[in-house]
């Protein structure tokens, strides 16, 4: 008989939706599979203000349709005052912060991580409750990038003891190792880098389909984020990180950064928990950790997978865009019952 | 006034040419320019019989027309006997050894380096005098797999102290730093990883381009090639690797590894070496070198190159084939005068 696991609630805790067409096109996708989702804000322009926060959030709410799915919208960090904050905190989830240039749509980014210049804004959201996710790369060598950020972290973590900082998608044993030096740290973990190493993406073909920013790292790395994924650490939320681009941008002569997981991710989590039975730390994964570190309640959804196997399509196609899904015509052991 | 350089005789002592259409859209690029090259074997099946290889040699000769220009053959690494290979010994400048498996055409190479296993070949290769060209890297994780083979560099030195062995494309301070602890250790390297590092490949778009195996390494692997390069280290040669694939084999959702160089090599060499201000050491890198460790005695042709600028084609077409070279687009500050 084939297994079968149920999963309450779940949840992608970062997601990239982008807009027009590409939303039309990718927003179903999650909204099919996930409760909720926290939405990335780095759009062109980014999302500053509560008027494009609360338009974006309704074109995402038409753009998913019928399904009951809650975006959790976030802010693209700045200056922001404690009036302005604490106006909009009903409104967001928390606030992104990207250093300057370091990804996709970032150029708008913090130039200076020094704690000093950003207290203002900081010690307002610790005030108010608002969490910091943060993107955590240097501009350094691309293997090391993440690693030497970790002394900002830190710094970070120790000067607002009371603001919640999300390590977002974490690659690295340090980051692991980092995790729980401090109360107040958390991370999110992609599926991409549950399974892959830099190995995946350029040690064989080259793999324009599996180049994210944090870049895939060595296998000593993955090991530590399989092992506190799957053992359910309470600090450890899925987040996806699921970035589309259009197939030319990422079959082309310079390839954007983004992994396309979105309508698969529920599928590869199965059949890699349950590769290192730990099907039973998957809900704590994918959803409860969230609901007790944002605190917040999604609506109800329940999804059931079967272990049957599911061929991953070779590109998802709607108002004409078309996206590469990871695994694109590869088979995944794992399927949603519909 | 701009500056000038004449180079006597230019050589690339590690070149791709291929067979078919592709040969025939690719030799004349490096037959314009260079006295000779040595031809890599790794055709489809390999060339591993005299046949095959004047065959090769002589399709080479058709392709490059009137200029002059030698190819300098090789056979792809198998285990042949004394009788063979002195019978072949003249028609040939080294044999290639390929770990299987590990780039290009390369699937039957050799699965075991362990010296006893390969002593029947390369002990004749040492007393006929034919030196060994290797593609050094283990079956690892990307960015270690140069490093590692160090070792068996090693013990292959040691064991065949008579053996000329070039350590091909080095990529990592490891191999610069092995060089001199051998007297019958040499090694080629090309212009991209002069100039390149993994941050130009995968740090901030994806470029599949400058995608080559061994895969550009960290600054400080790449500040140790330009020592030995820039300095004119007699031991080292130049050799492009320059790689022909199609476009849309490069561009595509799985990218083939190799840099195409061949027509913009000298251009890019003349630029890095007067950059450094070390223009009067690039005749020993580009051909006394290798004279001196290979003994051969190519046609005689001057190349004269000045200080102005060269746009580099965005792509080379012929034949039906269209190739990308490295800096597709960009400016190079020195050009061939015609």
């Amino acid at each position: 008989m084939s297994k079968l696991i149920t999963l309450q609630t779940p949840l992608d805790m970062h997601l990239h939706l982008r807009d027009a067409q590409m939303l039309q096109l990718v927003a179903p996708l999650t909204a099919k599979t996930f409760s909720g989702a926290l939405v990335m804000p780095n759009l062109v322009p980014p999302v500053t203000t509560k008027e494009a926060l609360l338009a974006y959030k309704q074109r995402i709410c038409n753009a998913a349709g019928d399904e009951k799915f809650e975006p959790y919208m976030t802010l693209f960090f700045q200056h922001y005052s404690y009036d302005f904050l604490k106006e909009v905190k009903e409104h967001i989830i928390g606030i992104k912060l990207y250093p300057a240039g370091i990804t996709t749509n970032s150029e708008t980014g913090v130039s200076s991580l020094d704690s000093e210049t950003l207290r203002p804004t900081l010690e307002a959201m610790s005030e108010l409750g608002i969490p910091l996710c943060v993107h955590g790369e240097t501009n350094g060598f691309v293997m090391d990038r993440e690693k030497e950020f970790m002394p900002i972290y830190a710094s970070l973590a120790e000067a607002f003891p009371k603001l919640k900082i999300i390590m977002e998608h974490i690659t690295t044993k340090a980051a692991v190792d980092l995790l729980d030096k401090y109360d107040n740290l958390f991370a999110t973990i992609t599926v991409q880098h549950l399974l892959i190493t830099l190995d995946d993406v350029a040690g064989g073909m080259l793999k324009p389909h599996l180049f994210c920013k944090p870049i895939a790292k060595r296998y000593e790395d993955r090991s530590a984020l399989q092992k506190v994924a799957l053992s359910a650490h309470p600090k450890v939320m899925f987040g996806s990180d699921s970035a589309p681009h259009p197939k030319h941008k990422k079959e082309s002569c310079g390839c954007a950064a983004g992994v396309f997981t979105a309508p698969i991710a529920l599928q590869i989590l199965a059949q890699f928990f349950d590769k290192y039975k730990s099907l039973e730390n998957l809900q704590a994964f994918i959803s409860d950790n969230a609901l007790n570190i944002y605190g917040i309640t999604p609506p109800k959804k329940e999804v059931t997978l079967i272990q049957k196997e599911f061929i991953v399509p070779q590109s998802y196609d709607n108002f004409g865009e078309t996206v590469v899904p990871m695994y694109a015509g590869e088979t995944i052991t794992w399927s949603i019952v519909e």
